[in-house]
């Protein structure tokens, strides 16, 4: 199948990435940007994040054969509906919404070919958004998820795939409710944490000197805290049973844990950390 | 005053980095490490950290002019009653421990000259433990924050002071009182955060999995993870009623987080985390 033309919806951080780096690994088609603010088009066609850039999605969509929606999970269905009339029978629909499932039943919903639909999921991200924070680099040796349905076209798996190394990614597929379940553990839960955590440090009334007397640490771990809040907010509303799963088997370890301070149990204390430690050390690497 | 011999209780990562440090900039007396084992002075002397070694606190104790403890919490107090006896009346005792309320009241409960006691807690550090992590530039830069007793002559905090700042600390002083409950917010919190969540995750039977789709934010909130677990099992126990007043008021954010979770209730998760990010990033600055 000869891809001429690839459609990006949203050139921030994640869709704008991949459009210049599709481009900068010799992608010899279109990559049309599909943005909400001409000025931004205009910005990003400038900057060589795309080749042209427009603000009319349905036009757009129609002459596609790629088209990848990157926006936050909540504007998913809107963009959905609208391309759905307009969709040539051989066009790839794919996204990097961080949510899978959700994407899953919004295509389901709303497309006429399921065959061509490919969910997929970077693991790759930074806490700036927008055009600045478009990086040709991002996805290179970062793991890309696919999630596709039952319905979906080997060929169409095949093509954002390759579209996927082209531009460095790893590429895996599993089923979307799997790889839902383990994000809300090793990505949604920190970011919750992250959020509350700053948002607990914020209410004191020596906040300034809170951040003051921050460490090196401090700064690492909240860093996540300063992450896109509408795409956060909203992986929380589409993922939300396995998020409040992981926040509630976290709630009782640091009941456990706060539970062992109040009683001055150094043996329960010591073996937690320990663990915790071990686990982290062995699986990550102490360096890293 | 002349300071002719340092004598550091425990070389290392922070005791041995004092060490090194001061050697490096240009101390001209001599740096004594008092160590438990006879091969770790050994191989600290080999490398330059100290100049010489000793397994006997006492002697080294009894000649020195500075003596800086650099252990465990709950090992401060065995250290105090031990130099007690030897100490001479001019010798100044300061410390790096991470909790100072409880320094103070093992100092006045062992020290015949409280006069000449400088805690100190220097606002640095790394993961990684031991004389492998030793490192001259630890406090480059760093703040240095010293809790003197009302009894503390200021001659003795003058030389400590002057000693951070020849390594290149910014030394300021302030209340026991007022550090603990600071730090433990900024730092002792987080660090029992990252802790169980990482414990929370290893509990679970996907474990390799959970590892395996962590992305960079992950491997920055569980970084503190990877901390010298007798170190913060010790601060735990050190610093108990701040620390769980600390881990209190973030249970009742996140409680308020789930609920919003599970109510969707777009406005309140959004409004945390948008005042999560705001608060992080005007104090620490988004790119840090």
């Amino acid at each position: 199948m000869n891809i001429d033309t690839i459609c990006i919806v949203g050139v921030g951080l994640i869709g704008g990435s991949f459009a210049q780096a599709l481009k900068h690994t010799g992608f010899k088609g279109t990559v049309v940007g599909v943005v909400r603010d001409k000025a931004k088009g205009v910005e990003a066609t400038r900057l060589g994040i795309v080749d042209t850039a427009t603000t009319d999605l349905k036009a757009a969509a129609s002459t596609a054969d790629v088209i990848m929606l990157a926006v936050p999970m909540l504007s998913m269905r809107e963009q959905l509906e609208l391309i759905a009339p307009v969709l040539q029978a051989h066009t790839i629909v794919t996204d990097a919404g961080s949510v899978k499932k959700p994407f899953e039943v919004d295509a389901r919903a709303c497309l006429p070919f399921l065959n061509r639909v490919v969910p997929g999921h970077p693991i790759a991200g930074k806490e700036k958004s927008g055009l600045e924070a478009v990086d040709p680099h991002l996805y290179e040796t970062h793991r890309i998820l696919l999630t596709p349905l039952k319905e979906t076209d080997n060929d169409a798996i095949d093509v954002v795939r390759s579209l996927w190394e082209q531009v460095g990614g790893v590429v895996e597929t599993l089923s979307a409710e799997h790889l839902d379940n383990a994000l809300a553990a090793t990505s949604h839960l920190p970011h919750v944490l992250a959020f509350a955590m700053v948002d607990t440090l914020a209410s004191r009334q020596e906040i300034k000197e809170v951040f003051r007397y921050a460490a090196g640490g401090f700064r690492d771990f909240t860093r996540i805290a300063s992450g896109e809040t509408i795409m956060w907010r909203d992986i929380c509303l589409t993922n939300k049973e396995p998020i409040v799963e992981a926040i509630s088997e976290f709630e009782a370890h640091l009941a456990t844990l706060k539970k062992a301070i109040l009683d001055d149990d150094a043996d329960t204390i010591g073996t937690v950390f320990r663990r915790a430690k071990d686990a982290r050390d062995l699986h990550l690497g102490i360096k890293s």
